[in-house]
């Protein structure tokens, strides 16, 4: 059994689903300090790379020449929920690179926040290619490959030259070829690239202090840090556990999830990275167990933990708006 | 580990998300005929107890009495998508009942009907009741009660006489005293039942071959048997693998699904019923879990698999249009 039992679903106080995973913690020298479950195991890490793919449009000064701000940084690591303000955000942005959302070449999708989705359908509107989570992801690509007078035709595919830059970045942070191991397409159209799951951690871990990096990356990284913190709500948006938590917290954990039950932090004052994976790719089941890592960690002050408590174990409430269940750490798994 | 793996969801090939779980195949003797992980698990069966609930409204003669069509009984089984034809039944319904959707006692709710649900926040309304995936049940149980001169208040909590009666009939069905088990509150305000796993899928064998059964739900059963394979698409809805299922196979499988990954059928030329649980609740897990135990048991035909293709191993597409994916049964499970 490659995963253990992470996360218990209650409803009246007895389990009614159990989620199962692997977790993994390490430093910035890779060394793990605790794991559970097959952390050898190949992962898709999805959208959890992001932050990681943003650091090329600060190295190569591409950031800098289009004057791109904390908000569109943010976005640049963002799955955001396409809430009004992140769809604005994108728009401007294209557009002071002379561009439009056709250049993005993630698909046109409703927005997962639920009243700007809402607004978009009563106003007789189908959501665009701004609305799709990675559009930022998308935009800051275009901004790189405008720059270093790339192609800006098929930049989402493995063979484009901004896509092999951003590969031999996240080589340089995970300390091997990444290009060894097999890869899928994702959502958005992207290369979606495996690794091992603690590999997935020491990146986040060297992402977290990148001061010990060979390179040029440390600058870039530090860049990305602040317009993280700065900008929480850029980054994934209202009511998420990875706004709040950067929020509360004031970067001291940069959370980070991906599709399919992946979830990682980097932990700047303690040079640490955690990668965790839900093996049924919950979503509802990869904060919890994330938060309860942290606090196995004694990373939460018990001021933030009041302020996180609907992440830290969330209420299920039914039709009648009546609590009728938890979303907990399993009562097996680690404790604080 | 009380689950086996059952399914994989794969990208480009290789295996990106896993689900456990546990199922039995048992016949109306409560023989098991085979099992997967530990079948003596409690489970919530939740909503695949509902066409064990509809007995009732048969077996009482409320359903003559109110002249309730085939629609009407399907629906009362159904996990409807809330699509305008299962809204408008249940209006329909309640009007003849003298009664009105503030009589359902589950919340309201935007249907879970994509179209529908577009349509009302275009026309600027909230869902309501009617479209609750449970208001054929809660229509059931209000013709039940007005039949029977009960109390119409409180029908769905526990204590109410007419949830006594649904018990005895479950319990009976069940072959044991099921108040022995706790229990906990549905999303739509009703009791949530437990039971062990093998349990709910000897009801479901009963079920399917009533005849055997003592007491006077032979002919209630075999009148609802009738309904659903007549409405296939009022217990679910259009695109549904319990309608397509149902109406493939003429009712040779009634198919039943409950939140948190409960999955059911009843085989009634074979006497035998499933249960299957995924431990995560997984929705998508489940329906490809059940129809590999039905192809493992040579149940399908190969016109009825080809017709069926799209839920045995349905493919994931991306926000581009493009196949990046597959869910299937897991390799090292059952093959037919």
């Amino acid at each position: 059994m490659p995963y253990e039992l992470l996360v218990e679903v209650t409803r009246n106080g007895i389990v009614e689903s159990r989620h199962f995973g692997a977790a993994v913690v390490c430093d910035y020298k890779g060394d793990v300090l605790e794991s559970w479950g097959d952390i050898d195991n190949l992962v898709f890490p999805r959208s959890a790379l992001k932050p990681l793919l943003a650091i090329d449009v600060v190295q190569s000064g591409a950031s800098d020449h289009y004057a791109l701000g904390d908000a569109e940084l943010s976005l640049m690591c963002a799955s955001h929920q396409g809430e009004e303000m992140h769809e604005k955000k994108v728009g401007g942005w294209l557009k002071r690179l002379g561009l439009n959302p056709d250049y993005l070449a993630c698909g046109a999708v409703l927005p997962d926040d639920r009243e700007n989705a809402h607004k978009l359908i009563a106003s007789g509107q189908n959501g665009c290619r701004l609305h799709h989570n990675c559009s930022g992801k998308h935009a800051g690509f275009l901004t790189t490959a405008l720059h270093l007078n790339m192609p800006l035709k098929d930049y989402h595919l493995a063979e484009h030259p901004v896509q092999r830059l951003s590969l031999a970045t996240l080589s340089n942070l995970a300390g091997t070829d990444l290009s060894q191991y097999p890869s899928g397409i994702d959502g958005c159209g992207f290369p979606a690239l495996t690794m091992p799951l603690l590999c997935l951690a020491r990146i986040m871990a060297r992402f977290s202090n990148p001061e010990k990096l060979s390179g040029p990356h440390t600058k870039a990284i530090f860049r990305l840090h602040e317009a993280i913190t700065r900008e929480p709500y850029y980054t994934a948006g209202h009511g998420t556990v990875v706004s709040d938590l950067i929020q509360v917290t004031k970067g001291k954990v940069l959370a980070k999830t991906g599709a399919e039950g992946i979830m990682t932090a980097a932990l700047p004052k303690q040079g640490l990275g955690i990668a965790l994976k839900i093996s049924d790719g919950s979503a509802r089941a990869r904060s919890v167990a994330l938060l309860a890592i942290l606090d196995h960690l004694g990373i939460l002050s018990d001021s933030e933990k009041r302020q996180l408590e609907t992440h830290i174990s969330p209420h299920l409430k039914n039709s009648r708006d009546l609590i009728v269940g938890d979303i907990r750490p399993a009562q097996s798994w680690i404790s604080a």
